[in-house]
């Protein structure tokens, strides 16, 4: 149930000594066809790792024939040597699998600020190429593991198709992307170009609307490969489906495994002007820190709230603000509602639901507490 | 060295109880003249306070007598009766100080989203009446105090005039008002018509350039008073630079007394394209808590500064990016510059410069670190 379960893939995953944890830290994933479809999206944060750069471009014409990943290392603030890095990796996997380079997405996790050491890589890039198996998914998953404690599988049966994928993302999860790297497969036969839209419209309501810690990546990639190999013919309002499923799951997936997160918070908001209006408010909460410390603390602060909608420039009036955690309504038209002491928030998950009263528009933003444990494990990274 | 070391100034602080510590909790800052001219600015949170709504309109006039202040309580999100509760409070001050109610700026700072005791804090009004004195000001910064560990007081000395001020202020620091309650007075003689532009110039760029935790408040409000007492002629700049001065010395302090904080870190942007450029940089890293967390952790994690700067839309080339830590240049032209172990973060202060070099504009934000003390004060907030 991963990125090997729609047939015409097979990936792998092997330690090639990047961490040194000496966990697996290098995966590949590799589409054997008959199709040779992608499309993928990118951070949008201007400074992009040397795989993003490198990665934008082979994608650009919609053919993808592999996709090399590694953790223990970003390729990031690398300059010209770091793309030379990536140029390298790809060169590499092609040569291997005789396939061209222009034609291999790379991606790599880790620390921002060092280069790749390219000895063990390359070498660690020989053994995964040994390692492909038609059942390689899971491990594969597991190489791309940074902060992760989990790895993160997913898939979509449906009528003689399916869409499987793999992510890893525990920091650093905001828009756009909410992710570090996903790869999404799928045997259908699609039109290629579907691909992309179907890809937009499914990370635009999943991946986008995951704001952890509302840091952004240097390094996010979401990619889907299309073998085809089903011999199933699916058109774009299916893929799309299917494709979101896979998504919201590995989305919810990585909320559930945020660095240090006690809480998973959903923040709804209803009732507003417009879609936009609801992702700017329930972004501005999400953010807040103290009102994530609060979560953290089991206190329904819900002042902090209205304090975080406040900032935004969303349609509303606050005297006809309404807030209610888990179920009971903290507060009422802008003001006291019912009493806070009813609000239970020992359960891991906590939904914050505001009415903005403005209109008919929804949307939900999920997001973590902020607790010891994520200032501990970011103020002594080293992975 | 206070709000009363111009002349024509009484301050007096007392208990009434809206504390549990038991510490004093109103303050009364009250203008004798012979002028009575005053200006204000106030968060720009459109979810304000009950006394922030009033405190606008008494200002509008440009005369005020005096100035109330409650810790122990917000009065915000308190609809209607909250407002009934501020309104109570400056007819209070006005009948026992013999000035119209319009004249009396009310500021009240502590939980969100519960009514005042009423009762405790009219009785503590006649206390702080009968206590007024010409050198009350330390004890009313001390009754502003909420998590603040100290009273903040500062003064400015000129030519035979000066300026006093004192704030509170340790969370929910950021712009734009950059701290809670903020109270300065001056005995020069002035055109009424110059108190609104020298104070708006002051807090431009010293409150409004401190972002604590990325969290504005309800309450926020700069208030400055003019007696006229010394009988000494003051231009606009002369003013401004004295104001300016005082605000930048109790920003200052703030900083240095936020909720939770190790370090105080400047973040100063360069060779920008543009001021605005300059302070949507500064403030993107101000506000990333990725970094925060590292500098917690004495962690040099210049990586984490760029992936700030690239969320951003100033105007910059990422190939041409430099980044220094208390001097050592650890990212240079986007890339790796100095060994990071060369930068000692042990220190209170921390100086993070980023040159964009892009124009020749700058801009510095101050902010700090994000603590397992943050997280616990802000988890278990009670005051």
């Amino acid at each position: 149930m991963s990125v090997t379960t729609p047939r015409g893939f097979r990936a792998s995953g092997v330690v090639a000594g990047l961490k040194s944890s000496g966990r697996p830290d290098v995966a590949l994933v590799v589409n054997d066809g008959p199709d040779h479809h992608a499309a993928a999206v990118f951070t949008s944060n201007r400074v992009e790792a040397a795989p993003v750069t490198w990665s934008r471009t082979v994608v650009a014409d919609g053919r993808v024939d592999a996709v090399v990943l590694n953790s223990g290392g970003a390729n990031a603030c690398t300059g010209a040597p770091g793309f030379q890095d990536t140029h390298r990796t790809a060169e590499h996997v092609g040569s291997l699998l005789d396939v061209a380079p222009g034609d291999v997405v790379v991606c790599s996790t880790g620390l921002i600020g060092e280069r790749l050491p390219m000895d063990r890589l390359l070498d660690g890039i020989d053994a995964a190429t040994d390692a492909l198996a038609a059942d390689g998914g899971p491990v594969a998953a597991e190489a791309i593991m940074t902060t992760d404690t989990v790895a993160k599988t997913a898939h979509a049966d449906r009528d003689g198709w399916s869409v499987g994928g793999m992510a890893k993302g525990a920091g650093m999860l905001a828009p756009a992307l909410a992710t570090m790297l996903v790869v999404v497969t799928t045997d259908a036969v699609v039109d290629p170009a579907v691909l992309d839209p179907a890809l937009r419209e499914a990370t635009r309501t999943t991946f986008d609307r995951v704001d952890s810690d509302g840091c952004m990546s240097t390094n996010d990639t979401v990619v889907l490969l299309a073998s085809g190999a089903s011999g199933v013919e699916v058109g774009e309002a299916e893929l799309t489906e299917a494709v979101a499923a896979v998504c919201a799951d590995l989305a919810r997936q990585l909320v559930a495994d945020a660095e240090g997160a006690h809480h998973d918070i959903a923040v709804e908001v209803r009732t507003a002007a417009s879609e936009d209006d609801a992702l700017e408010v329930a972004r501005a909460v999400a953010r807040n820190t103290l009102f994530k410390c609060a979560v953290f603390g089991n206190d329904p602060n819900w002042g902090r709230v209205l304090a975080a909608v406040g900032t935004t420039t969303a349609a509303f009036d606050p005297a006809a603000l309404d807030v209610s955690m888990n179920a009971v309504q903290v507060c009422r038209a802008g003001g006291v509602g019912e009493d806070r002491s009813l609000v239970d928030l020992s359960g891991r998950e906590v939904r914050v639901v505001v009415d903005l009263h403005a209109g008919d528009a929804t949307a939900t933003i999920w997001t973590n507490d902020l607790t010891h444990d994520y200032v501990h494990e970011n103020s002594a990274y080293s992975t």
